[in-house]
């Protein structure tokens, strides 16, 4: 499981308030903290801040990189912003986060893509907005994936976004993300997948139990990656638990050795 | 998600000396306990005692029918302890637990669920013991289920167990039984899949953790009941919090319940 740390983003209030003060040292703790906890990507977003977004990606970008090894997820529906964070990320490759299928998007971050050799998040989302059948979800995915590797970006380069909803609005909400998975896994399995998790428990109370949850039923339908909270133990515990009882962890042996070393909550 | 209490089994040390104590009071919390925390069935076993086990089959049943409502699961291979607890089952319709598809447990338990009319848990094993691959284990559960039916035996009356085997013993054996699951519900919709859940874990640290998961696992996949432990409270805030996010909770109300009364831990 690859895990992409989620707390670096300005649409969180006190993350808002740091970048705002320029609070390095709220900030480098969040990263560090999310690195040590197993963060195999931190992902940095400033699109709270509209005309600065660019500005202040460059800013966020060199404040994380400091404090941590790990390479980041450049979080931002502005291809501007997104070239701001390329430009001095040094940390490894980092994922550009995110294309879609939108036409105009589409054309502007491609040669980003190509120009970094990044992976890059995509969006199962066109011009006409976000479908609803698992059909219609998984031809959006499937035109973005033809697409991309038409520009020439490898399958294991994009990683598949299916967009979760929050099961508060529609009830079977997860259930098309889980479909449009295990589709999109059965089509193109080397294509990665990925989600923004905490989006299904929007609107609901104890969200952490309902993102544990569906991030098990999610990797079951082949679920590659996610972007959580690395900070909640009892979700890395499930992402261990889920691995060993998927036949991932041979003989169980990271499952043992986390509870061994008293990691497991 | 119909649910079976696993907590009163003799091959359990503390229940066994119970038992062997005639300790009704030990028993009897125990079932209250379990009915309160949400169990639809009992499970009731007195394997551990051989010789003794129909007669004190017998007693059990009525010991822990004096206290509670629900339906019990009369769990043993030997089919006169299943005929001394039918004879004295008085709370609605018994689970008989279990049949097989080997030849002589077949022929003595059929009549017992024909005579009863009560629903049976079925083990995907023949004389052969318990095969390793999906295709076999799914081909011993149709011949199964096609004899169960031919007998007379409705579809819904039957609770289908792809029996669970530990991830610590076979990295795939949660996969196997996930797939048995899957292929099951695909063939066999009016079919009712269970499992003894927690053998799933036997050998690794931290049990309740792996069971939970894969409980939700196996619900991705059809599971519609399991043996398990209900005064897990984290273990039914996960079947509460899964059942959400199948769908199978209109608007989210049972989850938002459970949250308000404080149910959820």
């Amino acid at each position: 499981m690859i895990i992409i740390g989620e707390k670096i983003n300005s649409t969180r209030k006190m993350v808002r308030e740091a970048i705002a003060k320029k609070d390095t040292s709220f900030l480098q703790k969040l990263a560090v903290d999310q690195a040590r906890a197993g963060a195999d990507y931190l992902d940095v977003n400033t699109g709270a801040f509209h005309e600065q977004e660019a500005e202040l990606m460059k800013w966020l970008v060199q404040v994380v990189q400091e404090v941590v090894e790990v390479p980041l997820s450049l979080d931002s529906a502005n291809p501007a912003a997104l070239e701001a964070g390329l430009k001095v990320h040094s940390n490894g490759s980092p994922i550009i986060n995110s294309i879609t299928a939108e036409e105009a998007k589409f054309k502007k971050v491609v040669p980003l893509i190509l120009q970094y050799q990044a992976p890059v998040l995509a969006l199962s989302m066109d011009d006409s907005g976000i479908t609803k059948s698992v059909e219609e979800r998984f031809m959006v995915a499937k035109k973005l994936i033809e697409a991309l590797c038409a520009e020439g970006i490898a399958q294991g380069q994009i990683y598949l976004d299916p967009l979760i909803q929050p099961i508060s609005v529609q009830n079977d909400f997860g259930l098309i993300a889980i479909e449009v998975i295990r589709r999109v896994k059965q089509e193109f399995p080397k294509v990665n997948t990925t989600c923004g998790l905490s989006n299904i428990s929007f609107g609901l109370p104890q969200r952490a139990k309902l993102n544990r949850c569906f991030l098990t039923m999610a990797m079951v339908a082949g679920l590659d990656s996610a972007i959580l909270d690395p900070l909640d133990q009892e979700m890395m515990d499930a992402i261990r638990a889920s691995e060993a009882l998927l036949g991932k962890d041979h003989f169980c042996k990271n499952y043992i050795k986390a509870f061994r070393e008293s990691k497991l909550k």
